[in-house]
């Protein structure tokens, strides 16, 4: 829709009335100019992007305000496993067509979001396309001149420490499939409303961004699997690590359904999507680290020694024994 | 592809082997890490983005050097307008397979151009879709604080200039699809090629910011169309202009083009892709501005006037008489 002599497009109408709401920071300059400022304060601005495509990362019918809030919290679990305070972000949007049912739900869902997480949106790119819907994000973040945490960092002696629960996120993807889950669950609505719910809805742990960056050697967010991720942190630090499998977090309902047989350790570990924080912390920064997420209110567990070793980690069962991972991670391509 | 064990994915090969060697910067991390640092040094960091879809913004059978190149130069041409230096770039790519064939030349091309413009790859995402091929790119420059150079700024009385020539890109997409232009230069391949070229590969004016930063009132990148863009700086600035459409420089084979009646006016004021720049010059930064162009090689026009009014701007003929324009530019929705 081009409105004649107006100098005003659909395109702008659509950015006006649904994300100039959420432009909330003077850099910003109300979404009426080409580019925006992000003041660095003196410190480091942590960059990090992260795209969601419809059908691969969320379903279609995914409500469009937990889209929102996936494709915005994506990234900034990165930067609370980075160590960096959330600054604001830009948004890229493809669209296939302007609709407002979508839309409206989609920006109420970012713009709470973006406030909850002191992360206002900074500027962005809207553009058609004849395919999937795709939210592509750039965010940033702010840490003292370099204190970001690494993935690297990592020393033989510490503790492999994660946040929250592993696995949720892919149970919860197997029931909106109509997968096992669904039926080993079928007498628990809640569990399997919780289990959907950590796969729509990240819970990034920016609460701990502070100590993860005053107490953690390495970092990084579990988004593609514990036991991927894991490989990847240690092959960035050049050690290896010795995992504990039932000292890994799970929820009651992942316990469940782990029990039914309606899923394997395999899956729990390989799943991706969890979004929690996966760091090494040496052993007198496990105390602190521990009662600053005590404080913040999020679980955090010990599962296992970081090993001055070449090898891929080990993932141990109760009584020790290794257990084979055919597939450490998902992979895109 | 997983290899079993070794925490390599496919998509991780696929980063290593065609974007790690883009990534110069020190604080790319080697592309080792969730997340990059942009140093501010001290200056205001100006965040722009912009994305290219297959068949809405390139053509599928586009070369991918172009297309890599398109992509970041539109996004380097809004740093230009800005008046900021380059400082870098984070890449999300949506590609429907891993193919070596279109990703070996998408990343030459666009290491050369980072390499030439001083823009370094920071990071980025790697997804995989069902859909048309996708490119977001989210660009970032430095400028000294507070100097950005806004599009809110022009005042009654400033010159209105432009860089280069206007609406070719526009012919070169009417020549890609076969349209009338492509007949009507027919006997002129040289032409035909230089209007091709200039919808492929702009040329963004990055030689120029630091004579926009220090001579222009307002200023945006032509991106959507000579005539909405200007009617979106002067509403951003709360004034008009007029503009001498006879002054408004074409290259030799737009006016070749226009004279055969293969293309009216109106399609090179609004056509979009020209990515040059479009600022409002006070009278006495004219000359210091068009001299600084020479130097750089780029040529720069007077087109017109900045006026008190809040009607749209004018667009007059040799005659002095209204130009009516049905269409002002390219809107996605």
């Amino acid at each position: 829709m081009i409105a004649p002599g107006a100098g005003a497009s659909g395109e702008d109408a659509l950015i006006a009335r649904y994300f100039k709401p959420l432009a909330t920071d003077p850099g910003a300059f109300n979404l009426g100019d080409d580019a925006a400022i992000l003041k660095a304060l003196g410190e480091d601005i942590v960059v990090t992007t992260d795209a969601l495509v419809e059908g691969v990362h969320f379903l279609s019918n995914d409500p469009p305000g937990t889209v929102a809030q996936k494709a915005l919290r994506v990234n900034l679990s990165d930067l609370a496993a980075k160590g960096a305070a959330p600054a604001g972000f830009v948004l890229t949007l493809a669209l296939r067509a302007a609709d407002d049912a979508w839309l409206e739900p989609f920006a109420r869902g970012l713009g709470a979001d973006a406030s909850r997480f002191g992360c206002p949106l900074l500027g962005g790119d809207t553009v058609s396309t004849p395919g999937p819907l795709m939210i592509s994000i750039t965010a940033f973040g702010r840490v003292a001149p370099g204190q970001m945490v690494h993935r690297s960092g990592a020393r033989p002696g510490d503790r492999v420490v994660v946040t929250g629960t592993i696995g949720d996120a892919a149970l919860g993807l197997d029931i909106l499939r109509g997968g096992r889950v669904a039926a080993a669950l079928a007498g628990d609505a809640a569990a399997r409303e919780m289990l959907v719910d950590r796969y729509r809805v990240p819970q990034p742990r920016n609460v701990l961004a502070h100590a993860v960056r005053d107490h953690a050697h390495a970092a990084m967010d579990v988004s593609d699997g514990l036991a991927g991720d894991l490989a990847k942190l240690c092959a960035a630090s050049g050690v290896s690590a010795v995992i504990d499998v039932p000292g890994i977090p799970l929820s009651a309902a992942a316990a469940a359904a782990l029990k039914a047989g309606a899923v394997g350790m395999e899956v729990l570990l390989s799943g991706g999507d969890d979004y929690e924080i996966l760091c090494a912390i040496p052993e007198d920064g496990f105390e602190p680290f521990a009662r600053a997420a005590d404080v913040a209110g999020v679980a955090v567990s010990s599962i296992g020694t970081v090993i001055a070793a070449a090898s891929p980690p080990k993932f141990l069962d109760a009584q020790g024994r290794d257990i084979p991972l055919r597939r450490l991670s998902y992979s895109h391509f």
